[in-house]
């Protein structure tokens, strides 16, 4: 005989499913909770105060059982939505007919090399409203675990992929556009939804030489951590009001982030002043448990929950608050208050976004089926694509040539369907492979899949050898996927995986026209297929979702114009040797040749920033207004700005002219502040500001505004502070040099931040 | 438009699915290939003379075409059958009824802990019945890609669960056990089946630290190489007889294996002998193509099959061979004769196997389904997993008191179905689980299957504590599998993984008897269970095949009794930082604690050798002739004996004697060779005899005899060659001494084999 105990509700990180609170006619209708004059802060007290101890105790993990004594119904904090709604434990698609899909747009790797801040608004816009839909229809909660947004420091980090890139001013521009999409404004009567970023702070590395993210200890100086590492979680947290926040599962400094008080009370609710009663931060699921094993910080599982719930994380995703935080409690290693605090913050939440408010003055609370992957969602999936898709090389081939008849579609990616999508996907409304998308273009198609991305056999080559041979061109489309690159994986490599590179070779030889597309997140090597005059163009496409395949045909065929720009560098083979994957510093040492475009020493194989057209671009830079400026008086004019590293300094402008006769094509825009000023060492450049402008015709003009601020010329001193320091500065416009254009800055050193220090 | 190409039969890792050669009317039947009173060379040497240049280059990779024209049907050289009939290119099973499934014995790791010489005589006879069966039934080719003999060396190795184990000496008598019974005696008439040994030689590393096993090269001393990794394959080639070798994907010392002429001429077919005209050599699969691609050994393609076709390797699993010998003959790189040599070897193997001759002579053509998963075969399998499973620790909780009616049976092997056969397995005729195996035995069982084997999340933990309240006796499955363990996967930790240590840990805190059984084939560290007094026992189970769930509970209730003893070292969990994965070195050093028993200088969690009973053994080893023997007598002794290292020594007597009133039980006597004799470092010890006695009644003795060789008492110099030293030994019986005794070899030292040296 074999009995399946039932679950308790609380041990399932089920689904939702469950009704709004019953503010009408329930136990609550008189409980300010209900009073939708009441303040969010004063209608989660009043709801949190009806709760006994143990029901306080009870929801403190992400699937929470409610309190039905109270009509409050569960409710599954746990939502994904990377890069549109995404299966998760509190998102249930419909097997078939409405809510049996979402539109899925291109992993957020592919959306950052679009370099477009607007287009990133909508598609969060579009997100959100999908979210509203499916929470309307009881198929997810409000609150979603999306933006993933610590920069893609190292090439072999697996969850690169998930981030908009490596550069934190393009990470903070982004985000900040993300989430104001996401939210629906800064400070809106209600949110659309809730959004969380994550992994707060210094996470990324997932599994590499046996070093593991739940007990990895990020050794972090103090300077990297505010220069680098936060500076997209200082966006979140202080410019664009996010709802939550998530702590990762690595420590840092010898803390586990998710006890550890000077990244979650100094810095985020201290510094950034992130205090508003309803901001909430979760753990990353089950790293309470992993402050107890593998980190081994707490001696006992009593002393690991009250360190978490007193270093300020809210929620345990996860089940070691409610199974453990009793008996902490009876030990007095917490006050109650404390588990209020953590309670009234996540209800003060769900306040703000309607939950216990009539529908009907609520116009989320409207939306429907018929919000969902409509034909602008479906236009914005493509054109996100389109966006991000950037050129390395081209000879000329592309765009192919009209006598072209008959293409070789060869390679892992060839017919490729969920692989565009990467991962954290949810259901799409279709996958338009590549093979589909030169069908529908009407080209006789030989396809044949080749080896494997991370294929090491031969028994494949033949086939495709003779696919090769029949067709007019060769279309090879592989790189890598998440086969190799993936949550818990690192690479150990930046070669193309497999037996590719010998595959590629021999396509090279066919003396056939030979387009290489570069597939997934992080870079692969192209060093052997640069100088190789027999591959004719290398395009790299990221995961470019639904509409991916059409997306990369219509380039190819010239439907589209490339204006992608590279969000990561393209570092050599032996980089992987130089630097271990654990060691966290940004700049260059015995054993770390520089991280980053701004620091790394080396010359890589493809430049941050870099990106190909299919016609050519001029473009002019808008001179200082003066040759040199008087710290003091720069920091003078800001009075009344509350931040100054956001005071503005001056404004540029680009005028872009596409002096191509042919092609229309979008134009990025790249602005690099670099020069001597500040402490040693001197980055190579930093990104300052960034713009993309859309369809310059031939021989037609359009301008672009940059705007720095003095945040753009501030560099960071080893305590953390940002500083304005007097000396040489230089404007750079674009990676490969359009103009330059150089000014002083004179006077003293101005503190523009002052850094909140570690405890001793 | 989209067209699929049809693929060449030559691309196709397809089954074989060919009739024999028509030796009755086709273009063969007057051909000496066919004239069964001709030898195999001669009536190979006469087909591949009909062959032309094209035809022959054709048929050097796996899946070969065969010579339409001469009546010659394609042939796949590649089946599998580690521990049964496996699924690979050349097996078909059928999808139901006849043919759709075969007998699926444990993981050879867990056969190795039998320590069973005629236990794997009778497995390997059943496998190539079958094996026979489905080749009658035109389901499977004649040659098999078995067995995987290198040693586990490191606890680490993916793959260490398709070995027997770690010592040499072990590994020798079980190859030697199972060749004879998968080939059908050392020189039959017709074979039953060939077997391969493979991987030669120093191939024990799948992926680590982005070492991998395409492209590594293994620094080995020749001292190394002669007495630990190719010990085996000496058995396989120069005692056995075996049909084929697989040179493996690694190179050694700088040149790849399948490329190395020492490997596989020098020392293979040179000094082993191993020259019948049917034996052959093929390679790993697509290992030719690694010696291009990612060894890069030879600048061209060309180069690189002819440098392996000159070295020795006859055939190729992969494309290359047949893609590029063309062209390298064009070339001039190698001799049509090496090419007719490398083909006459694999069809003098056919015709060994009686390919070519009229089935109704032939015993093994008369072989089918009814010989299939008999019920002698059902009952070695079930017998097979008992034999391994050792017992680590015991406070006397098993067997279970009948007194206990309900199990909580948790864990992710609870209800292991396919994770018991571990890999290269094919379809079993069932697969009893535990939870099924309990069912059976009329307990009342709480499955939960508790968080899974890499699970790093808590989410199942409630559910399987209700099940753990709920029960009168916890058992929890779980360790490994091969998830973590596996094929192009090796570990980084020894450690238990994801959050089982925890979830044991609150387990054992139920206050109710606590069984784990820790599975899989590479060694977890025990360490905080061993002195756990609330886990009261511990079993390691390996991978115990299509009985398994049977096996594991018939121990834990004692209707079968414990006497498997562990056929590797369990290492503590920093052993993984005191060495690399890519240190080939044996022998202690600065960067190296020492490998297997024989040389690990730490102490070990628990030993190579140790398996508890449930009852109590005496044993008594019988005294040397002499308390000092004269080597040039010894050796003197030996005229007429081919290898002096077979030489007879002396044999030793061990009586055994159940000194326990209730439980019947099997044991294992292990002898040791251990003292102060040839070149420093001296080994801890050194395996030299082992025998298992069954069913040994209470009160009731056996005796085992333990033959001794020269070779038992020789050590390796550092140029390899094997030597018989004066000085002390002692012969040690059984892992805790159950008996030792003492003796001086004196005189000069005598060579017992002279190992060839490496090309300078």
């Amino acid at each position: 005989m074999s009995i399946l105990l039932a679950l308790s509700c609380l041990a399932l990180a089920g689904p939702a499913i469950a009704a709004f609170p019953d503010c009408t006619t329930g136990p609550l209708a008189n409980n300010t909770v209900c009073d939708t004059s009441a303040s969010p802060v004063a209608r989660a007290t009043a709801l949190i105060g009806l709760f006994t101890l143990e029901e306080k105790i009870n929801n403190t993990g992400n699937t929470s059982p409610g309190v039905p004594r109270l009509g409050l119904p569960a409710y599954q904090w746990w939502q994904e939505a990377l890069h549109g709604v995404a299966e998760s434990p509190g998102v249930i698609f419909a097997e078939t007919g409405e809510y049996s899909y979402a539109t899925s747009f291109p992993q957020p790797i592919l959306m950052g090399a679009a370099f477009d801040d607007e287009l990133i608004n909508q598609v969060a816009t579009i997100v959100s409203t999908e979210a509203r839909a499916f929470n309307n229809a009881n198929r997810s909660g409000l609150d979603f675990w999306t933006p993933n947004i610590n920069p893609f420091k190292d090439p072999r980090w697996g969850r690169g992929q998930e981030t908009p890139g490596e550069d934190p001013f393009h990470l903070q521009s982004y985000v900040y556009n993300l989430i104001t999409g996401l939210q629906g404004g800064l400070d809106p009567e209600y949110k659309r939804i809730v959004a969380t970023c994550k992994h707060y702070a210094g996470y990324d590395l997932e599994n590499w030489e046996g070093n593991v993210r739940y007990g990895f200890d990020a050794l972090i100086s103090i300077q990297d951590l505010s220069e680098f590492y936060t500076r997209s979680f200082e966006t979140c947290a202080r410019d664009a009001n996010v709802g939550a926040f998530m702590c990762s599962y690595n420590a840092v400094n010898g803390v586990p982030s998710c006890a550890n008080s000077y990244l979650l009370q100094d810095i985020l609710r201290g510094h950034w002043n992130w205090t508003s009663d309803d901001q909430w931060i979760t753990s990353d699921c089950d790293a309470i448990q992993n402050i107890y094993e593998p980190h081994y910080y707490a001696p006992t599982r009593e002393l690991t929950v009250a360190d978490a719930l007193n270093a300020g994380a809210d929620l345990d995703c996860g089940t070691y608050y409610p199974e453990n935080l009793g008996a902490a409690y009876d030990e007095g290693l917490f006050a109650e208050s404390t588990l209020d605090r953590a309670l009234i913050r996540q209800y003060a939440s769900l306040v703000k976004l309607g939950y216990f408010d009539p529908a009907e003055n609520q116009p989320y609370r409207q939306i429907g089926w018929a919000n969902v992957s409509t034909p602008e969602a479906e236009e914005l999936a493509y054109r996100a694509a389109v966006e991000g898709i950037t050129l390395i090389k081209n000879d000329g081939t592309l765009p192919l040539s009209p006598s072209i008849k008959s293409l070789a579609l060869i390679g892992p990616w060839a017919n490729a369907t969920t692989q565009m999508q990467g991962n954290y996907y949810g259901q799409p409304p279709y996958l338009i492979s590549p093979l589909m998308a030169a069908e529908a273009l009407n080209y006789t198609v030989y396809y044949s899949p080749g080896p494997g991305v991370d294929d090491p056999t031969t028994s494949s080559f033949p086939a495709a050898f003779a696919a090769a041979q029949a067709a007019d061109a060769i279309i090879y489309i592989g790189g890598i996927d998440t086969t190799v690159e993936a949550e818990a994986m690192d690479r150990y490599t930046l070669d193309w995986p497999g037996v590719q590179p010998d595959f590629i070779d021999q396509l090279s030889q066919f003396g056939k026209p030979l387009v290489v597309l570069q597939m997934g997140g992080g870079q692969v090597d192209d060093s052997c297929l640069l100088p190789n005059t027999n591959v004719n163009a290398l395009i790299w496409g990221g995961y470019p979702g639904q509409s991916g395949g059409t997306a990369l045909m219509d380039i190819i065929v010239g439907n589209a114009a490339p204006a992608g720009r590279l969000p990561t560098t393209q570092y050599p083979l032996d980089y992987v040797y130089q630097v271990a994957m654990t060691d966290m510093s940004l700049r260059p040492s015995a054993t770390n040749p520089g991280r980053t475009y701004m620091w790394y020493t080396g010359t890589p194989i493809v430049e941050f920033g870099f990106g190909l057209h299919y016609t050519n671009f001029s473009a002019e830079l808008s001179q200082p207004s003066a040759p040199s400026y008087d710290i003091a008086s720069l920091v003078g004019a800001c009075e009344g700005v509350a931040h100054l590293d956001l005071c503005a300094f001056e404004s540029y402008t680009v005028n872009v002219t596409n002096i191509g006769s042919k092609v229309t094509s979008d134009y990025v825009a790249l602005l690099f502040v670099a020069g001597e000023h500040g402490p040693a060492p001197i980055p190579n450049k930093v990104l300052a500001a960034y713009d993309r402008l859309h369809t310059i015709a031939p021989l037609s003009s359009q301008q672009a505004t940059l705007n720095l601020t003095l945040g753009s010329l501030s560099r960071v001193d080893e305590y953390g502070n940002r500083v304005l320091y007097p000396g040489e500065y230089t404007l750079i416009l674009d990676v490969l040099p359009q103009a330059t254009v150089s000014f002083t800055l004179t006077g003293e050193e101005a503190y523009l931040d002052y850094w909140p220090q570690p405890p001793a």
